[in-house]
C-alpha cells in the first residue's frame, strides 16, 4: 500500500469514484495529499456542493483512479457539469467496473487505482478534508513513464516529463517508495 | 493570495524554511496541498523527527519555496541531512533573504516564495499536518514555463513537462487561478 505515494506524490489530477444509495458518480479532483505510507493515508478536500461530497461522507468509501493524457478531454468534462444532471460516465465514455475492497466503481481506463476507506472526517466540517486509508492499489505494468495530468491553473495542465535520477545522492533508507 | 494555487497546485517539491530563537533552517517537503483558494490556505505534513517541525511550531510561521530544476542536487541533499549537523544554507549554497511579512528566510533562487502563517494545528498531534494561510506571494516573471521538481519516489523526480490548454471546455467560472 505504501507504494499509493508512487502515484498520488507528484501531484496529479484524479477522478475520485463513489457509490451511494445505487447511484454512481465521477469527479475531478487536484486538490490532494499523502500524509502517511504505512498505513497509507491520503487525505483530499471534496467541496461541499458537490455531489461526491454527500456520496462520500454516507458511503465512507471511494476509488482514487489516476488518469493519464489520453483521457485529458474527459477529465476536464467531468470537472465542468455535475452529476445531478447528467450520467457522466456514458456522456463522455468512461468505463467503470467493481472494486475489489470497496463498493465503488474503479476507472479500467485509468493508469492506477486506488480503493480507499473513510478513516477521519473530524477535518470535513471546517475543510471539505477527507482523510482516506488506501486499502487497494492496482496499477498497469506500462507505460512505465505514465504522462500524468498536473493542473497549472486558468485552463492549462501541465503534463509529467523527463525524469531525473538522484539516486545516488540519498541515503539507502530514504529510497524506495 | 489565491495565486498560491498555481504554483502547488500541481504537486511540486518545496523548501520549507523557518526561523526561531536566532536560527533558520530549510527542509524539502513533497506532502502538501491546497486546502482553500479564498483566502488561500494550504496544508504540509512535515515529520516529527524534524528540526523544522519544532521550529514551526514554535514560531508559527514559514516560507514555501517553489525551486526549478536547477536546484535539484541542493533539494536533495537538504532532504538527506539534518540542520543540527549542518548549516544547510553555507554546505549547499542556498542564499537567503529576508521575508515582508514572517520572521523566516527566503530563498530568493527559488521561482516562488510563499510566505505563510500557521493557522491550525488542531491536526499536528495525529497527522504531523499543519494548516497554513498564504500572506503574501513573490514570484519571477521568467521564465514563463519553469520547470518544477515533482518527486516521484526511490531517489527519481519527475520535472515540469509540456503545457496543454482546455480553455475551451471550462466553464468561465472555472478558469482562473
Amino acid at each position: 500500500m505504501s507504494h499509493a505515494r508512487q502515484f498520488l506524490e507528484p501531484g496529479p489530477v484524479v477522478l475520485l469514484t463513489t457509490r451511494h444509495a445505487g447511484n454512481d458518480n465521477v469527479m475531478t479532483l487536484g486538490w490532494h495529499q499523502v500524509l502517511d505510507f504505512s498505513p497509507s493515508v491520503i487525505s483530499c478536500v471534496v467541496s461541499r456542493g458537490c455531489r461526491s461530497f454527500d456520496m462520500l461522507r454516507a458511503s465512507g468509501q471511494c476509488v482514487l483512479n489516476v488518469p493519464t493524457s489520453e483521457m485529458l478531454d474527459a477529465v476536464v468534462r467531468v470537472d465542468n457539469c455535475s452529476g445531478e444532471e447528467i450520467d457522466k460516465f456514458a456522456a463522455f465514455g468512461i468505463e467503470r467496473e467493481e472494486a475489489d475492497d470497496v463498493d465503488a466503481p474503479v476507472l479500467p481506463q485509468c493508469h492506477a487505482r486506488l480503493e480507499c476507506r473513510l478513516r477521519d472526517d473530524r477535518a470535513v466540517e471546517r475543510y471539505n478534508l477527507f482523510i482516506l486509508e488506501v486499502t487497494r492499489i492496482r496499477a498497469r505494468r506500462s507505460p512505465k513513464q505514465p504522462e500524468f495530468l498536473h493542473y497549472a491553473g486558468d485552463g492549462v495542465f501541465m503534463l509529467s516529463g523527463k525524469r531525473v535520477s538522484r539516486r545516488k545522492l540519498f541515503r539507502p533508507e530514504m529510497l524506495g517508495f
